[in-house]
């Protein structure tokens, strides 16, 4: 069976970074944005779109009525299931992906999706005052905003995060139990972390 | 500064042997029980009267009006409060240990308590039905409980540890926040994990 790594983090915690750091030390492929990229050519959708789409449909789903995991209320409308397709399509690839090669994962609820092929489950966090500060250093974009914002930021994302594990897998996006090890990456470098998670014991 | 690994764990997670295992691989102290045996030297007690003593007072604890963190309530009656004064013991020996020489040292709060100290904050946890299973393997003298009885009995070891850890420190037993590492012991051997933690690079 292939060696999976999957990767859940909060923002700015540096679970990207610990992802492609990993993928470097084990020679295996590293997908993320990747994945919009092949879901775009997959798709013939423009990679852009596709990454709306994404977008949108996490967003909507924090309006649905969620009582069970991955079931669909009667009273979701078309255009929400249309948002989704794309998040089932997304599910196929990251299978088809995941029996062709070793490889790492970012995101995605890849932890539940992979499940049966024994993934290596982490969870990359940190404190929230380490999360702000490698924001405002890797985020460019967000080089305007307040630490007040910055803040409300980061909370903001992992909660549509949490949501949308909830709904994909009827679970908690940060219940320890749904991961095999968590890192916090507020007193130990990426590089270090990636090292240790890399360790051959694990495979 | 001493190289200092707290475990915290869950009951019936492997998180003695973790730490036994650290230590073995490391070749440095490990206080569990030991902790109790100098208790009892130091204050002249009987080492069973030292853990009535422990245990006790981490009952009583649960009947505290706990509002803030270490604070007394000026409710607390004398008796309880000698009860206490067993744990005040306990946390001036675990820092003379922790700067006497590296070891590894589980529960009784270390990572809070010598939190000054930079230890190494490790957690282990496990799925409810592997702890059961290791309880059932481990300890000859829960042999007759059926599984319905383990399960109340982690659940009821495992609230006892979270309402003295609040008690102590204010904080969540087992927030993640509270640790630099968590792993969980259900899919990975304790053999592995211990060979994991004690890599050098997290020294």
């Amino acid at each position: 069976m292939n060696k999976i790594i999957t990767i859940g983090r909060e923002f700015g915690s540096g679970g990207r970074e610990v992802g492609k750091r990993l993928a470097d030390i084990l020679q295996i492929p590293y997908y993320d944005n990747e994945i919009v990229t092949q879901l775009a050519e997959r798709t013939q959708l423009a990679e852009d779109y596709v990454q709306k789409l994404l977008d949108e449909s996490t967003k909507s789903i924090q309006h649905f009525p969620i009582t069970v995991g991955r079931s669909f209320s009667r009273k979701t409308n078309p255009a929400q299931l249309k948002n989704l397709n794309i998040h089932i399509e997304q599910g196929k690839l990251l299978r088809e992906l995941a029996e062709k090669t070793d490889c790492v994962i970012v995101g995605r609820c890849a932890n539940y999706v992979l499940r049966d092929l024994d993934p290596l489950r982490v969870f990359v966090y940190a404190e929230m005052e380490s999360k702000i500060k490698r924001c405002r250093e890797k985020m460019p974009e967000h080089e305007k905003l307040s630490d007040k914002e910055l803040r409300q930021l980061i909370l903001n994302v992992d909660k549509s995060r949490a949501q949308y594990y909830k709904f994909v897998t009827g679970g908690q996006w940060d219940d320890k139990n749904n991961y095999d090890i968590l890192v916090n990456t507020t007193y130990y470098s990426i590089k270090e972390i990636a090292e240790i998670i890399a360790q051959p014991l694990f495979f």
